[in-house]
């Protein structure tokens, strides 16, 4: 019923506006007992923070994470666990044109007409800074993971579209993921989307992208039936990422082409377990998990803060155009892998506290 | 939190098995004073109902709901409202074979593991017969939306794809949507739909399916940022839908090939009121509704409980093969076109409370 | 959030009016593979069911208690468990006179004012009719208890003062509260105790009672530091039940007038665990239970329906005066004990669930 | 669902040790465009600030609060109000003794037996310091109250019993209570407390005490039936204080001993509005506010950190004794007036925006 937090057993609740004095969030229902320090959230953090190649927002923001509550000697206490980044790369004055005029594509007219005032420095609340939080629960949630799950929960996300240009599935690499600044597991596609993006930027354009997150070592179960399933829990939290569009699972839209038989993923012993002979599931059956690879894709649009002049109207009620200057991603995309993998981390932890509650360990 | 509850302020809990003595819900927040009767319930599930064609389980249902509580001298009290449907024609023997077998693409498998066993009568929670509820607590949300939103909300859904073949939406005509057993908008794709599913029947197969709904006239101002968002609530109900594996708002997929200039929604003044020149956002912007058509779309996957025989296991752990008789719906995707709609009702009516709660009228 | 749903993991949902077609309740979360058949709920209800002695209302309810999902072969399923009771001795016309006036201390003007309109047969959804559902709910938790707790928790009320005549706490036997109509558990006050309430029964008049509820084996660990605490949800719990105005846990208001040496418990080890040498905390110390006897009470005040005439207003605001007839309990606090229990039970077994959420088994 | 966040629409969630880094709070919920600044919530903060008599604990904080977000020029956006408190006097060796061993009445054992670790300093999260962040709270609750109830509600508390020392009702002075240590309503009481209290301390002893929180002004209608009744979520909230041990509405416990006569408060029409003559329902009916002043009242428990040796058990099972030495209110029932006010004015806020949700403005 918050519209600021996330997740029921294992959930976090975030605030800070983008260019307000810092960011932060609040992470409840963390079992006791877990190791977790601050380098264990700003591992990942890091691998989001803008500024790190010229394909990303030239904003200067070290997101140095600080806990400051929830931790004893090393350990989670079971009690919320608060986490905090002080902007310090704010530059309020470099959104003086959007304070009247909205952006078209952009949150900025929603939140004027819901709120009838908005924090215009920006995209204040709206901003993709948000997401730095849901990184950083989802590092914790990766522990939770790790001290819950036997063998572990590897969550993975790789950028396998960027505007109309997709990754060849058959050179995927999970290496190649974090070698170039793409995050993308095709070394020669990762080498083409440099030129591509080069010169989006050089046109004060902007372009989308698809992200797939998967989720190996999930123990099936996970999930519960008709309003809890774990798919719409996932899909809402992809959906929620800004700029976020579209939320598929396994084969997703290609599903609805499939005959019966091509789609249900047959089903034999192996090694004394069920193993499955396909993946259209995409990890998920009726909602709960199969112990299969837990496989979404989203799409992002274009970020929506471009260069190029579009028309649109000012808060006087004025047509009006706006280009749009300052720092912005040419693609918002790229850092959302980042977040896709968080929110994959933070709904199956969630899931498997609530599993547990209901039927036990 | 509860996994058999749906919405936050306008919220309904569902209850009941495919095959026992009755399907139920309990629609709660529903505001005082609005006229209901049961009639007005029954015009909704009637569109949903079984058995009107030779294109959907030939399973006999009256579906005939009754209000047990919630609504005196006909209209709303504020008090809880239950709807209590009856099965009639549940026939459990029918299932004999599934009770030890899973079948591939079903959640038979995932609820034996998560709970240790099953209710396996025709699917027992997992069926769609589920889908009845949705739409009952779909028609109050209309009730609701029609009360409180001066002009209406009018929320229209319909198949754009079933298997591999497309509407062609240049035809689109929503008058066409009733006139043939598909919710197809595209009279001759409807004629050649027949064949099609003929063939599919047949063969003892299953095929998949696209819907799409609509709602136009939602006010602007609905939805809520980072967590509440509207189209993540609109994902999770999609979702939610038995079967579904895709969700996209607006230009969904597409948006990701879209350079920012095509797919940003210029705006102009008209009549004193903001203008949108395009709709790629699908209504929504920053997780918040525009004012423009709020546009859905979902993929189904093909029914999971087919004649062609599959490999699969049993409840033994043993490898087995199952060809799954009984009655049932070769393409699934057709009676979720009034369930799609009943969800964006819901959603729609729960974020109108909600941002009446926060925002005031 | 609803205000219809109690709990969280274990949770339910109730909805029917007094005289309207039936009473029912959803309870969600239930672990799967408890064993649960109609009786187990009908015990419970037939200890609350009114007219079995002359001391409560002479309506006639058999409350028959039907389940309507998510039992299968004996057992539970995971899912949810509706239960339905169905209004038999309804007699709307009793009501004729309260249609209009609004009883003074009864919630018809509350109901009224907030909703603008109400369903005035017999207290609709206000009644202490719906109490019949947490006792059903009750009886669910109890067999929840059970399950998952080695050696069980044992939950007993009783009726400690009626009107100004309280128990004498030296003579307490739980024996005695089964064989006389207050659950009371000092014989020698039940005896005199009926003299006192066929006085207050004659003159038309009402008295008001004090509930005392136990819990005996409950883990300690239950419960969560600052906003979800055990104590918390047992005042909101119990302070929820009709005509309830006042909870206290342990020492209760009391523990004011204690100094620190006098309420602090003090503890020592017994058999390699930790026993306490009192209990003023009444089982619960920072929101979390101590492994001691939970204990809890609460006051119920007299029915506000009498004969005796008061002065009141009308719905169209005219000053009048009301004497009610029908059929109502002298002393509602009575039917209030079972009630109480089940309250009890439904906390711990919400609380049981959510700490194996969070801590595990 | 949260252990560690309050409200339902307008809610808070607050973390914090009493001996980490800092205290915060998130307020999720608040309608936009209401004014806010940090001396809004300064003025109440300083209302319950520690050491500012010798009744209180000695510790030095200036508890100054700092607003991290939710607030643009001066105004709500209806975004999330962070606030934060940095701990500036914490000494974590003063609590060298409680590190092994549990102080009897507190919930030191509770949290060690739930999470099998705990954060000793100072108590950790059970310290009173989270309440800090309750009357911040409070403070936006109070605004919001402002900006939306014409005429505003006025919300005040009184510690009206100091061990086993009653104020005389008779002499009530609303002036008195800021006049001197104890917020108590009756001058002359207050000044024999001063004699009562000194020699507590001098004992290294404490007491409980009573406060009582009303509401002026509240209009009708907020609250709900059945399970979010008014009462039940103030008594969840004034039972959730920290000690708190009993909690009752109006005439409370003493309603068990009126006639049914006695306790129906008689309306009458008075200049066209509704009037009652008597107010033992404490301005609740049914879970609904009647417009009249609501009326709570709460027992706290004597301090659990008392000099005089007490006799406990460690954390390596050994019988043992313990005396608390560091810093501690003798009587933490007055600093729980500001505490019960905050309170009470967030369940307020909740209900109120709850109730426009359902029913409108």
């Amino acid at each position: 019923m918050s519209s600021n937090t996330f997740g029921t057993l294992f959930r976090f609740t975030t605030f800070g506006e983008s260019h307000g004095p810092a960011l932060g969030c609040v992470i409840d229902g963390t079992p006791p007992g877990i190791t977790l320090a601050e380098a264990d959230i700003q591992v990942w953090l890091d691998r989001r923070r803008p500024g790190q190649s010229r394909f990303t927002t030239q904003r200067r923001e070290p997101d140095q994470a600080r806990i400051l509550s929830g931790v004893f000697e090393g350990r989670t206490t079971g009690t919320p666990i608060a986490v905090l980044i002080e902007n310090v790369d704010a530059r309020p004055k470099d959104y003086g044109e959007i304070k009247d005029k909205f952006r078209p594509g952009h949150a900025d007219y929603t939140y004027w007409v819901k709120y009838g005032l908005r924090d215009h420095r920006g995209g204040g609340r709206a901003s993709a800074r948000e997401t730095a939080m849901r990184v950083a629960a989802g590092a914790v949630a990766r522990k939770v993971l790790s001290a819950l799950v036997p063998g572990g929960v590897v969550i993975r996300g790789a950028l396998i579209q960027i505007g109309p240009h997709k990754v060849d599935r058959a050179r995927w690499d999970w290496g190649a993921v974090e070698e170039n600044p793409f995050f993308c597991p095709d070394r020669i596609a990762a080498q083409s989307w440099e030129g591509y993006l080069d010169e989006v930027r050089r046109r004060g354009s902007s372009c989308g992208a698809v992200i797939e997150v998967t989720a190996a070592g999930a123990p099936a179960g996970l999930g519960a039936p008709v309003y809890g399933k774990l798919d719409a829990d996932l899909a809402a939290a992809m959906m929620g990422i800004n700029a976020v569009k579209a939320v598929e699972i396994g084969a997703g839209f290609r599903a609805a082409e499939l005959s019966g038989e091509e789609n249900a993923d047959e089903m034999r012993m192996e090694g004394g377990k069920v193993s499955f002979l396909s993946n259209n599931a995409g990890g998920i059956l009726g909602g709960i998990s199969t112990g299969q690879d837990i496989v979404v894709r989203f799409a992002v649009k274009p970020t929506s803060s471009i260069l190029a002049p579009r028309r649109t109207v000012d808060v006087h009620g004025r047509d009006t155009e706006i280009s749009t200057r300052g720092r912005h991603d040419p693609c918002v995309g790229i850092r959302a892998v980042p977040v896709g993998e968080a929110m994959m981390a933070c709904v199956l932890a969630d899931h498997l506290l609530r599993h547990r509650g209901q039927c036990g360990p």
